[in-house]
């Protein structure tokens, strides 16, 4: 901690939240105006005069052509997981449903912004004129770029003010398009569904994080970190739409017509295959069958994040449930068993166990998208087909199946890299902020008293609200 | 009871939940993992091979007219309306929210996999290779054939196990397959939207089992049956999620263009129409002109019940009115006085009114399709419109309207004898599972709280919440 | 209050609510289906024999041409704005969420019809068989006639009876429709997302129903108009539904292909950065920098209303971003400032806000779309875009873009007047529904009881709840 010069100012804006938060905000909305009039602008599908040019020199008749038309119900789609998946999975905690689903708000609102420059700058600037221009695609991706910010949220849901939250999204975008870009670009990896540039980077730099800000005293306060049982049937409003609409995140952006047309099959499969072993094992773990809420509001969700590479390509209908049944069983035993070793082995606590629902899904995700592109035959894929599901053109064109594998595998190590050294960077960073007089903190409790009371500061008991 | 060779593992099964149900996922996920592997294979529009021969045989320039983009809207909406509407629909107990949806999750994730390969084996199965090919159409199906067994839980809500439940859908999905292809192969019966097969069938299916299932002394216990505040606003977002989406649920799988195009509008307005005499109803069946909650939770949605089959017809928009117009009315009288009037006198417990909102409803949406069938005339639809609507092809190309119209009315008692027998002998089957020990139960409402109770020990007291 | 000649009867309706509710019900709905039957037809799009036959002279090959494909999306995401959106938004209050989202279901569902009326007679309404035509946008446009009667219901929230409700819906939607003739036919302005003739005239016609029905006593009563944890949750519920569908909002009529594009995209990014400055201003004006729940359900929501008539011009995203900055921090500081201050000075008691979140943002969205239309050049649009963008045919084909912006700009103050002139007047016909004997009326915060208990006897308390 030595070398945070930043600490007595950072201390001061802790307590200061009227002031920090509304800096913050203010500074960055018109640093954004400013990129954006310098950067951005409509794409040739969303520019009136662009399109109708487009449309004559490519021989176009029907506007409906216009990406717009295959992306938009999955781009919603994707935009409800966003908000209101991510939102309301984490209105589980007693007194910290508002802030939950308020402050995952704020961060996607404010990283979509900078999302839609970071990736622009990597991917789609013109070197002609030094614009980036953006459409539907954009959008989906802002929101992709977004989700891994919000999983890693989900490691420090109740440990960080909304101002280090914003921070930790600022950087958690940044870290996300240069990896993206590494892994997509540069290795030609094929990730549409993003198990590993979204799950596996968010998942591991959220961990890492809660790592280097754990706080001895927390664990052991679960009284507190409790539910209700009415938040928990909010929670489930989170789960479900996340549940539903995976087909549309696994889909989003892959190749029209067949591609996004197989991706939806096969995450559909996965889902309802993870949530049978989820509940097997939620089952099996507890004492008289019991289920727990946790399990079924999370691990059943594994079977997306897993097939979030492997979707689009020809896996077949029973790979993709044997996928899904592998990792609800996964899952479920980390929320059982791996959650509780790392916070006391380890020192990470992890509010929502991200490593089993993110980190550890994305991964395996990962891998298997290298196996099933690695054993990809012009036989099942067809000669067309292999090159368009993955992109063997330009320098490219010669890569076999088995190299595309090798690549596939090491795109996953490079997301998990630059997740844990990314996080611990960002952490330590992020730690300048918090006030340094924790060995002052009285006994456990009362401080994690303190700690949600600080919280509530901002949040619930100023929302003005009259508890009943 | 006697043949109820299953009694003693039965008991069993029911104390040892901890087995019985994580037994029941491995098995069941296992086979479906093996079957699906013998079985199920892309179709020519969700296979990368396929569908570039797919567009060179049928000379398709845009992937634009891949079936995914005429169906995928629907699709999402209708998988939200299964998982969302149906779950939270269920979730006004007092005691039993959470596991209202749950269950719901749990048994919808099971009974699609199960309906994926039953309706392709009487529908789609490919006579040359023994395969089934998938697309999004079959997936849309899958969930439509799950419903049935969802409605049929409305009956059983409170009462049965989730493994019991279980079983109930195994069967309910099969019996659903069979009924369907003979109403709609055998009998050559329109039914886009299910008001015969799916409603008709699953409220006459669950109706049955519970009738079987009866307890002379569950019905006293109203005071543990009612509601909470929050539990009915939950509630709320189940109907309303089904009441605007429910003309995505009868346009899913119509003919593209006017088909989809008209299935919508006739189904967005009977459901107007039938929120305003429910209303009407419900204010003057109480008194001082209160309206009931359960009226608005379900009678509203009535008129989408009704228009299953007809929404894809020319019915005018003025008959969709009438349509929703009466059946408000129909499904409301029913709150009011033939549930109270079944329980009483025929020995029925419907928890959630299926009869009101599925049964009848559904059965008049059979007829009314009859009746709006036999009406049909070359000068309304047009000699093409004609054959194109009722698939007037092939064996059928002869068939009069009149004719028709007598085989849609025939379909809808072939739908409700399916569901009144099917339901008998699943329910007698489904009872083995339940102890035998009802004679030993004491006075009504302690047994409702032991049975309550019981439930909560697989739900609520153990999804490890704290009440507040 | 002299010229109230319907006092008496008017009385004994709203003492007799279980005849007049189920009376205005029957009537109404029976006046529609007679009403439909003699206007209201499939159109082209929608009519298996016309459909047919347009295919044929328009040589379309494709059903995805239908006009269904490029609006059905949309439409329920609007569907779900106006549904679950508004309806959720209204659950905030302590006793009222059930009512507050059942009534906006009642009113909807009952204005939805009479829109599809009253805009077929003035826009679709065909001379020579004089019957409307209807098909999917016509559907979205009856959806937005009626947000412009549930924007009123916001300010009127808790003070007045279901049947005055549709008493104010009735001769809102009438109003619609005539503010929509002049301003998009007569005035030929731009309007799709609505920004003047939905938030601007439902904004301003709400608030002037509700100063007319000021009563003195009521806004004293503060503690029992407050919320509580759970409702303010759900409050978020509609906040995020709308915050996120209302790209759809904007963009669901706009031209296909680059502008539904466009508006999606400039939608998005003004939504984002209205949640900045809102989230800004809401901390910077509570002591110790705490949040508003009332803010953040709100005044996010801004940037949205304010793109409504611009979102379609090529405004450039940057501009998007702008205008959202602004009416983030408007809205705000009228939640903070205004609201308080109309209420004190002006007697205008205004339950959710409407003037700071529909009223002014929709009259700033008027004005920006002026502006940008008068801004737009042919280096810009091209000029085939500029005549597609503004509709410059027929009459109009010589109009000049700074006339347009005139015409704009008018159409705004016709949407402002139509509001406060025609709510006035409602307002004193309601007026006559109400009882007279408020000068009996004893202490406020009794009088505020019994209205509340008046309602629940209607709602909460008659939906046979039991409280916990």
């Amino acid at each position: 901690m030595g070398w945070c010069a930043g600490n007595f100012f950072g201390r001061q804006k802790n307590t200061n939240i009227r002031v920090s938060l509304p800096a913050v905000c203010f500074v960055w909305q018109i640093a954004m105006i400013i990129l954006f009039g310098v950067f951005i602008r409509y794409n040739e599908e969303s520019d009136v005069r662009k399109w109708i040019e487009f449309k004559h020199s490519h021989n176009i008749t029907s506007d409906i052509e216009n990406d717009f038309y295959f992306r938009y119900p999955s781009f919603q789609d994707v935009h409800v997981m966003i908000f209101v998946g991510f939102g309301f999975l984490m209105t589980f905690l007693k007194r910290y449903s508002f802030s939950g689903v308020g402050f995952n708000f704020l961060i996607a609102a404010f990283g979509l912004q900078w999302a839609l420059l970071m990736q622009g700058w990597f991917h789609s600037l013109d070197p002609n004129t030094g614009k980036i221009y953006i459409g539907v695609e954009n959008l989906i991706n802002a929101d992709f770029c977004v989700a891994g910010s919000l999983i890693a949220y989900g490691a420090l849901l109740g440990k960080v003010s909304p101002v280090q939250l914003m921070v930790v999204t600022l950087f958690g975008v940044t870290l996300f398009a240069v990896e993206e870009y590494i892994i997509l670009d540069l290795l030609h990896c094929r990730d549409a569904g993003g198990s590993m540039v979204i799950h596996a980077f968010g998942g591991y730099y959220g961990l890492a994080i809660s790592w280097v800000l754990y706080r001895p005293n927390l664990h052991q306060s679960k009284r507190l970190n409790g539910s209700v049982y009415h938040s928990d049937v909010f929670a489930m409003i989170g789960t479900l739409f996340l549940w539903m609409f995976w087909p549309s995140f696994n889909s989003a952006i892959t190749a029209h017509g067949d591609g996004q047309h197989r991706a939806v099959i096969n995450t559909y499969l996965a889902l309802a295959s993870s949530v049978l072993t989820a509940v097997a094992i939620s089952s099996m773990s507890q004492k008289r069958g019991k289920l727990d809420m946790v399990h079924i509001q999370n691990a059943t969700l594994a079977g997306g994040v897993a097939m979030g590479t492997a979707a689009e390509f020809m896996i077949t209908p029973y790979g993709s449930l044997i996928v899904g049944f592998c990792c609800g069983i996964i899952s479920t035993f980390g929320y059982v068993f791996v959650t509780p070793f790392l916070e006391k082995y380890f020192k990470i606590q992890d509010t929502c166990g991200i490593h089993n629902l993110h980190a550890v899904p994305g991964m395996l995700g990962g891998f298997v998208g290298a196996i099933v592109a690695a054993a990809a035959s012009v036989e099942v894929y067809g000669r067309e087909g292999l090159i368009e599901t993955f992109a063997f053109e330009g320098d490219f064109a010669t890569r076999s199946v088995l190299t595309q594998g090798g690549y596939q595998a090491a795109g996953t190590c490079v997301a998990i890299t630059f997740g844990l050294v990314g996080g611990a960077l960002v952490g330590e960073f992020v730690k300048c902020f918090v006030p340094e007089d924790e060995e002052t903190i009285p006994p456990v409790l009362e401080y994690n008293n303190h700690m949600i009371h600080k919280h509530q500061d901002i949040s619930e008991s100023n929302f003005s609200v009259e508890q009943s």
